[in-house]
């Protein structure tokens, strides 16, 4: 019922969403649907949370470089799948409810302190010098991603990602020409 | 007209968006605007153009960290306003049709362009080393700003802006402790 729910979610978005389409997709009668779920908005909740407790971090590359590009391409992938699709939906619908938004924000977050971790680990390696900036780093590079998706309309293919975790890391200003 | 309909958009975001609670809301009668806009679809997209005509380029500031912070604040403020909040609205609607979003695409690549145009400044008076990453710069930096309005719904404030241009043009590594 979940990947049911998370498909109509992906394709419909949320502000269309609903119960008896979902009923529809899986050949049950929607009653069968709402004595579990009474409103579409805890169905929802339920297939966001099922879905996301089975979201993985990347496998570690042993660089700081390694390490944000292999996250920031999950991150791609996520917004790319289903699931990844529905939360963007809900965090940007127009109706969803006050819990429904915690829970796509929550998954959002669930993102992030994947890739603090990360950045923690950089810092125990002695390769990044700077806590205090390690959050804004991974905002930005979200932030860039999402645009990319979302507002370019293109993919976040890797020469992308490799070009954004370059600038993060380098800045514009200590850009080596050898590297262009 | 246009300025009710901007305002409806708003409040409502386009998926509820409807051109007889914009009729209520000047106090006319919805066939008359139907004479002259025959979707809603038409309304948003004369409304949202003639508000966007007026969108102007900030001061430049004569330095390009200078410059970057005054556009991001530019940004912010167009997306803290009505007719950001109704572009922003439009680009993830779920229901918008193609030409909305071509427009609303539009606002935001208006944006864009002005942005160049303070890089191309940048790179006239050597401050600015590569034209290369020139667009990924500014597309980032849109991208942070909409993960902090939208995602983390955070205020884009004078000290997010600050850190985020310093980040984007100096990079993680190259920080300089103080200015921490």
């Amino acid at each position: 019922m979940c990947a049911a729910a998370i498909a109509e979610l992906a394709e419909r978005g949320f502000d269309r969403f609903s119960v008896p389409d979902v009923a529809q997709r899986v050949g049950v009668n929607k009653t069968s649907i709402y004595r579990r779920w009474p409103t579409r908005e805890a169905l929802v909740v339920d297939a966001l949370q099922m879905t996301l407790d089975r979201v993985n971090a990347p496998p570690r590359t042993g660089s700081l470089r390694g390490d944000l590009c292999a996250l920031a391409s999950a991150v791609a992938a996520f917004l790319a799948s289903p699931v990844g699709a529905g939360v963007v939906r809900v965090l940007f619908a127009d109706e969803a409810a006050d819990e429904l938004r915690k829970v796509a924000r929550a998954a959002w977050q669930n993102e992030a302190s994947i890739a603090l971790s990360i950045l923690n680990d950089a810092i125990v390696r002695g390769e990044l010098p700077d806590a205090g900036r390690a959050s804004r780093l991974l905002f930005t590079l979200a932030g860039a991603i999402l645009h990319r998706v979302i507002v370019e309309r293109q993919a976040a293919d890797e020469d992308f990602i490799k070009d954004t975790v370059d600038l993060l890391l380098d800045g514009v200003l200590r850009h080596r020409p050898d590297r262009a």
